[in-house]
């Protein structure tokens, strides 16, 4: 094998973004010969083979590198150049092709870059967005089993990083797999004499980088820790998450699904610093989706004009019935979207949550329903209103309130576990697609139950 | 005077409920008098009739009691019965009356009560409910200026008490005023014979008991601390507040908020916990008002009966217009509503929420009126839809949309304003809150522009 011939095909492949190539023609490759053949490369076009190797070859390299080129390497990575190459690729690819860093890898990376490389390099981390892996920082203590109290804390006076963290420091073993988590306190009390094995209880809390940060969220709510480690695949500690940088996840979650159960994109950016035509943009997709499927609603009239030629008053209360559907359908979605975002509710309790919505739908729309039927009556008894059919009139908005209050609750309330199961955000079904979807359903509601009271009087 | 008969009083004062008489009758008592008189009085009783003392009396007359009967008094406090004496009080009454509690007591009373007692005596420290008084805990470590590094840390050992908030120490001094807080890792590096005082920078950040638990939030996005101390109106340490209590805070916030948004009063408990006819009925309070609301667009149809008489098809495009209006209004004011709730927005920035809004409306009035306007068109063409007159109808759907539009996002992003203005939550202008508002005023406007453009024609 011609080494020369191949680092030409390697530069090529990466112009052509021929991934899997790369990844087929390296794989079996000593990874000391690899190191060798990278030498000559550019740092970049050696970062983004370097990144495309799998595993435990790309940890086999990366010891064979000198130190500096070492360095070179994961600064390199942490150029937009280099991670613009990995972005262009689809989300399918990235994960089948990016298997998770090394252990060692990740630990110098998070160490050597600043907070700001560390969020463009976290994109080559092939971490997914919303992941604790992109939440990580390098900040944190380790000590090993075997340390007397006094040389762990001489260890931790020398390296303790930053203050915040120091209230937890983690316990690995020889093979930098996390152990254990022991307290500050635990140490200082301790004597200087005595091994941390002696203080370990084997009993932690911790997270995977590849675990959702909505998990994380949790977690932290259940521990009452201020930070928690994060391991790789194989239990190597590789950093913590702590938990300021978790309320500003929290924070940002809930204003994302703010913004999407208000009917918009979620804005990602500050209102008062988002630029108007991008607001405009976030904010017409969704008005005019449910501005296409309200035309719906101009289908159905239509398709009722006859009737509300013969009873012009039927149409009076067309906006009357069909909002109160779409309200208690946008109570019932924002209270399960919520109860899903915060975990209280999972999908396999659809069922449980489907008989709460009828007997609470049966109920509003029984109270919406006397209203709507006293209202009229009363109005027609006081001046006369709605002619000389009022009571049939009255019956039909009373019915027709039951059956779409109903109706929007179930809708409301099914549809966020609809969206979630074909893994879409539940968020998305804001307040008024739900109010869109049953104003279309109620008119039908309303005009059937029209015709089964009304027929042979009005109708 | 004759002690004796000022027991009787008290008693009957206190069943009463006569706190103003009360507060009038001891204020000018020498604290060591006021004791006395207290001794054969119930630990209750003695609980009420202290925490109606102005605070400096309180301070005086605690410091008189033995240490077991402080006990007592304080253990009263924590229960249900004296609770709720004071939680029959109107809120105007308990600011007026209530002063804040001397620091040693509330210290005192942090440290002795568990968990849950706590709960019960928060309503007794008169700290109001969304305060950071609430939330505070006794597990913090103070040390004193001139102590040496080397006995402050014996003092940690011994009484530090809770390591999750080990990661800073609060320095006093003598009138136990909070002047600086120290990092733990800065004692470990210092020399044992250094002075506290040569460690202090006077730099730090404190919440007051009294502050609102959203500012609290805020403190800890922008310091990135574990634990934030808590000082009374003179600055003296009485307790910690962790981040960790925030990030329920924080969620807590923002599900109230959206259940508000989704057009329900908050539940305040967890959806698959809540009780049926619990729910019902805070989901009907809501439900009912804008049912009731939403009953003025009855009214509003009813005005203009003559004219759908005359064109039944403007009744058909009533939904889609109205429906257009409450969309974007719903939009604006959930973003509005999250910007507030993140202090993005303030009340002053009223008017540049206005410009941004007149224009977003604008432009997306514009889109949606298009879209309207080529429908109806195209449906007349293709299909021989809507009469003789489709091209007016097509004019007076698009230019209804561009009117509605604009005003359902002006009056949208300008309701929360006026909540907050008012002393309400903002969160109150919920999604359907504000479509029921805009679906009348956007009859309205539909039929006006019907009215000038369709007049000698359809109308």
């Amino acid at each position: 094998m011609n080494p020369t011939l191949k680092i030409i095909d390697l530069k090529a492949l990466v112009s052509a973004r021929d991934f899997n190539t790369i990844r087929e023609e390296t794989k079996n490759w000593p990874p000391v010969d690899l190191a060798e053949l990278m030498e000559p490369l550019s740092a970049e076009m050696e970062a983004v083979i370097f990144r495309l190797l799998p595993r435990d070859q790309a940890a086999g390299v990366f010891s064979y590198l000198s130190e500096e080129r070492q360095k070179e390497l994961l600064k390199a990575m942490a150029r937009e150049d280099v991670a613009n190459i990995f972005n262009a690729m689809s989300p399918d690819d990235r994960t089948s092709i990016l298997e998770e860093l090394p252990a060692t890898v990740i630990q110098q990376l998070l160490s050597l870059l600043s907070t700001e490389e560390r969020a463009v390099a976290s994109q080559l981390l092939g971490y997914a967005e919303d992941s604790v892996g992109r939440l990580m920082t390098p900040d944190f203590v380790r000590v090993r089993t075997e340390w007397t109290i006094a040389y762990a804390l001489d260890h931790i006076r020398r390296y303790g990083k930053d203050s915040e963290t120091m209230s937890s420091i983690y316990v690995i073993d020889e093979s930098n797999k996390l152990v254990d988590d022991l307290r500050i306190r635990q140490l200082l009390l301790a004597q200087p004499t005595d091994l941390i094995s002696d203080l370990m209880d084997f009993r932690f809390v911790a997270l995977k980088a590849t675990d959702n940060r909505e998990k994380a969220v949790e977690e932290f709510k259940l521990s009452d820790l201020n930070a928690l480690p994060v391991t790789d695949a194989e239990d190597t500690l590789i950093g913590i998450v702590t938990v300021d940088d978790i309320l500003d996840v929290a924070e940002e979650e809930a204003t994302e699904d703010i913004h999407k159960i208000g009917g918009s994109e979620a804005l990602d950016e500050p209102y008062m610093k988002i630029g108007i035509p991008k607001m405009v943009q976030k904010r017409a997709t969704w008005l005019v989706i449910l501005f296409i499927s309200e035309m719906l609603t101009a289908t159905a009239m239509g398709q009722f004009e006859h009737e509300i030629a013969k009873a012009v008053v039927l149409s009076i209360f067309v906006p009357l019935v069909i909002s109160s559907g779409g309200n208690s359908g946008s109570q019932a979605s924002t209270l399960i979207i919520r109860a899903m975002a915060l975990g209280e509710v999972t999908l396999k309790d659809w069922w449980r949550v489907m008989r709460r919505e009828f007997l609470s739908g049966l109920s509003l729309g029984a109270i919406l329903g006397v209203i709507g039927f006293v209202r009229i009556s009363v109005w027609a008894k006081l001046f006369g209103s709605y002619g000389e059919h009022w009571f049939l009139l009255a019956l039909t908005v009373g019915f027709a309130l039951v059956g779409i209050v109903l109706w929007g609750s179930l809708s409301g309330s099914m549809l966020p576990f609809i969206l979630r199961r074909a893994g879409l955000d539940p968020a998305t079904s804001s307040a008024p697609f739900v109010a869109t979807l049953v104003d279309v359903s109620g008119l039908i509601i309303y005009f059937s139950v029209a015709a089964a009271i009304l027929k042979g009087t009005l109708l």
